[in-house]
This record gives C-alpha cells, structure tokens and sequence, in this order.
C-alpha cells in the first residue's frame, strides 16, 4: 500500500486537521465531532443543510460547507457511515430554529444513522427532514443498498437546496426543491482501477490488465459488468445512454452535467469524456444549461469517472446558477 | 497503458473540444491553432497574459483562462512545447493594444518557442513581455532546463497578474508584479508513481513497490533522490525545510500556500499533508493568508504533490484576493 499517509488509522482526523487548517474562513470543525461546519455558524437565520457520509469521497462533504450549499458535513471512517452521536451533534450545531434538512446517499448504514439522528434531534425538539439521493441508474440494489445507489448527483442537491435555504425558504420548501432534483438527476459510473481503504491495507478488488468496470459504486460495490477497456467514446455513449433510457428528457429540454473523476483519472480524459457527452447531448437536441468537469465525490484514488446529468426548469436553473463559495464549490 | 482515450495522438484535440465544450461562458478555442481564449475575446482594454506549455498539465493552463488570470492558454501535445506559431497566434489574437504578458514556465523548448513569437510579435508592432517562472527548488539544471524548473508556482503568477491586468495597469506594470511573484516563490515536489505519455505508451520512468523520488519535475524529470517512502509528515518536512532554506522569510511574514496533487493522489492525502505544512508554519511564526489545496497543475496520471509557498506583501495579498473568475480557479 503506496499512500501518502501517516497512520491509516489516523487518516480522517488528520485530513479534518488539514482541511480546517486549509479553509479557516470558510470551516470549522466541532470539538466534539467529526464534523465540519460553517466558520461562523451562529450567523445564519435560516434552514439548516447536513449530509456526510463515510470519508474517502474528499471534497465530500466538507469541501461543499459554506455559503450557498451545506452548514455541516459529518465525517464517518473510511467507507464507513458516521455514527448517529456525530450526526445528531452536526443537526444539533446548524439549527437555527428553522429546521434541519438531511441530504442523506442512499447506503444502508447511512440511512439507519442518519434516520436515528433524526430521531433524536425531533425528540429535542428540532424540525428535521430527510431526503435520500438515489441517483446511480447502475443497478437496483447493491453491495451495501436496497434500491439505487447515491452518487454524484448528491453534489446538485447540495448546490440547489443550499441556493434555495440561502433564500430564507422554508423547512417543507428546501425539501420540496431537494426532492425535484433527486427526481430529475441521473448518473452512472465505471472504473479502471481499485482502490486500497487505508486499515485494510489491500485492493477493494481487482481488475484485469485492459479491464474495465462498468457501473461501479463509489465504494467499489459491482457494477453491471466487466469488459476489456473501450475508447473514451464509447464508454461515454454507453454510459449516457443507460442515464437517458432513465430519464424523464424530451427534446429541447435544458440539463446540467457533471463529469465526476473518482481520483486517478486526469482531468484531460475527463475533458475527452466531455467532449462526447456533449456531442450526444447535441445531436439528441437536448441544451446544455452549465457542465462540471472535476473531482466532486472520489473513491480514495479509483481510477475511473461518473456522468450525471440533471434536468432543469427553470426554478433549479436559477438556483443551479445562485452564488455558493464553499471551499470545492465556487460559483459567482 | 490503460487510459480513458480514443486516440493517442488526438488526446489534446479531443481534450480541446471537451474542454470548450464544457465551458462556453468561459472559453473558445482559436480556429486555427490549438490556442484556448476568452469567450468574448475583444471585450477587454487590458493588458494580455498569454502562458501555455506542454499539455498533460490540466488544468494548466487553458483552465485559467478567465477573468481575473489568464487571456490565452496554449496547447502543445502532450509534455511538448508549443510552437512558435502557436503562440505567435495567442499574441495576435489577445493583444488590444495594450501589449502582451508571456508568462513560461523554465523548460528550454517553452522559453525557445514562446521568445521566438515574442520577436515575431514585436516585428508585427506588438508591445510583448515575458517573465520566466522557476519556482522549483529541488534541483539546478534538469533534464530539460538551465536552471530552475517552473512547476505550480505559476498558478500564482497566473492569478496575481491577471488580477493587475485587470486593474488597467499597464504592461511594464503588470510585468513588475509578475516579476513579484517569481521574486518570493518556492516550490518543490514528490512523486510515488509515475506517467504515461499518450503517444508513448510506457510509463516515462519506474519507481519501486515502496520507493518515492523527492524533486521530481512534472515531466518525470529526476529529482534529488529516491528513497524508501516516509511517513506523510515526514515528506511535508521535508519539501517544506527545503523551500524555507531557499525563501527570504522571516518570523511574523505572510504567506500563500498551495498544495498540488499531481493527479492521482486523492484529495484526502494532500489535505493530509497540508495538516503538517501549516502546522510547520505555525511553529516558525510565519502567517498563513490563504491556502489552496487540490489539483492545480497535474503530470498526466501521476501521483505525488508539491508544496508551493509564496511570500506576500500588501500588494500581492490584495492582488491574490481579487476576484477570478475561470474554469479552475474562483475567487469570490
């Protein structure tokens, strides 16, 4: 195991470290948690955003808190949900009395803790809502989920119902709009490479020489298939289509998309990537509104991408295009 | 070699249209050369900043191409200099009569070629200057440089320049704070792995199961020396100690820092490695304004980072601060 680490035990608490160190005008952790939240927390009269998940997914979570998108982001172990203790102190630390929305991914472990946190909190008394992103068109049911997996996707409901909580909108309105994306979002992945969880100290799996996954989890949960590696065109087709015999999308219509690497993949194949999504997006006569091309939710350092794609009227456009400024997610 | 490609030798054509494709509020690509401009190139009464370089480097440098940085980006195939007329056409298309900044990274061919336009420019009645980053204090003279090579350090001079440029400043101005910049930055770098050149096939150089080279260049080129690899904080220290033996900086200073993945160290290592550097920095009782950690400046599917600290003063901070507004790089 190459990495470049001190202790595998040690790599969330050194990575929070890190990061608050990083971005001290944007992010603080609590003392006593594993959570990052909004430098100047007590600032903000308005609907609370909390999601989280395990680590490894860097920028997820903590690199989406600030202005414009989340107020705290709990960090679990490697690959491993966070504690209901550490989600239920994230809920407890960003409530300003208007409520608390949870944008939870849809993996077993997750939502048992996170829904246990909620619990918890409404027995204090706090408004909490949950809305559970199931955005992977993959497969149903996997390694660590019943129904789709949540991935990428999870990174637009963070912008859009961020946007609209900075609006000063409601507990029920934040979670209406969190839920309009969830309806409309879509994405898929695939893999080159495994990835080596630090305690484990091993691949999570293996792949052949000229091998590829297709439909790969951010955890490296199987996906669809395995074949010998394609050109970036047409495992881009591939995956766009799998997205759009899911999606609700006629001609003409507007979408957002993000091209996702999961760590070891360039931003320059990312970019070829991009280049075909765009062409079939074109030719199918369907707008494209605004594209990420980036690292939003990694997998350790898998090689390999997500596309997403993501309906828009023109109130999540809106909301899409509002200023955020968190330390992985600028938009001005 | 298992890449996300279509074609070896259309990666950077491919990466081109992706890249445009992705970002048209942003960008366009010069019809008849692999050049990356401003989306509404004749809109600005400023100086210009052309850079460019080798490709391979992402989002080096058409990523910068934006308010606030960058006017033109130009591409070469993948770790090979542009041409001379490449960059002849950077110039001509970015100049508004206010003149031109080239900013190079130290590689002989990058300093040759982007010269030579300089002359062809000024045969054309084009103001042109040219600095030379070399920020890299790992080693004097490399495979492919006299003297120090210039690695992430650009990015500031990107940033800081660009952001003189948009004040009205004029060319011998905006030169100076360049100038600056390349004053006070020091920069150096480790890798775990190695690259594969698309064209070329096989990995540029090989490290063992457990080695690591310390002042490796972003093309591969050797550094100082490889050795069994240490601990995270042990490496930060390391590059660190080096950089401030090199730095004019003194107790109670103030500093930018970045760290660089170059490509496939996951972001949880370098925010890993950040944790050291600020604390080191702490302990010295130097200040740390700002820091950016993420990929900046990437070396194919390389992994390893660097560490790159810049001393400011008022000018440079408020300069650094300035809005930006490109593909890669915001600042709000």
């Amino acid at each position: 195991m190459k990495k470049i680490i001190n202790n595998p035990d040690l790599v969330v608490e050194d990575m929070l470290k890190g990061m608050v160190a990083a971005h001290p005008q944007y992010i603080k952790k609590l003392e006593n948690a594993d959570v990052i939240v909004r430098a100047n927390l007590n600032a903000y009269e308005k609907v609370a955003l909390v999601s989280g998940g395990g680590s490894g997914h860097e920028p997820a979570h903590g690199g989406y808190v600030g202005k414009g998108m989340l107020d705290a982001a709990v960090a679990g172990a490697v690959f491993t949900s966070p504690t209901p203790d550490q989600v239920y102190e994230a809920i407890k630390a960003t409530d300003s009395g208007k409520g608390v929305l949870l944008i939870i991914k849809n993996y077993t472990g997750d939502i048992m803790n996170f829904e246990m946190a909620k619990e918890m909190a409404e027995m204090e008394g706090i408004n909490v809502n949950a809305v559970v992103v199931n955005d992977d068109v993959a497969v149903e049911n996997s390694t660590y989920t019943a129904g789709r997996r949540g991935i990428a996707g999870t990174i637009f409901v963070h912008k859009i119902a961020g946007a609209k909580a900075e609006t000063g909108a409601s507990l029920d309105e934040v979670t209406a709009v969190a839920e309009k994306v969830i309806a409309n979002v879509r994405s898929m992945g695939m893999a080159i490479s495994s990835c080596i969880v630090p305690a484990a100290g091993k691949p999570n799996f293996t792949l052949g020489e000229e091998e590829m996954e297709i439909g790969m989890g951010i955890h490296g949960e199987p996906g669809t298939h395995r074949e010998k590696i394609k050109s970036s065109d047409e495992i881009a087709e591939h995956l766009v289509n799998k997205i759009l015999g899911d999606s609700p999308l006629n001609k003409g219509e507007e979408v957002a998309v993000m091209v996702n690497g999961l760590a070891s993949t360039p931003l320059m194949e990312l970019y070829i990537v991009n280049k075909k999504v765009s062409e079939i997006l074109e030719e199918k006569g369907i707008k494209i509104h605004k594209t990420f091309v980036g690292e939003f939710i990694t997998s350790l350092e898998m090689a390999g991408f997500s596309i997403t794609i993501l309906k828009l009227d023109s109130e999540l456009k809106e909301l899409l295009d509002a200023t955020a400024d968190t330390p992985a997610f600028k938009s001005i």
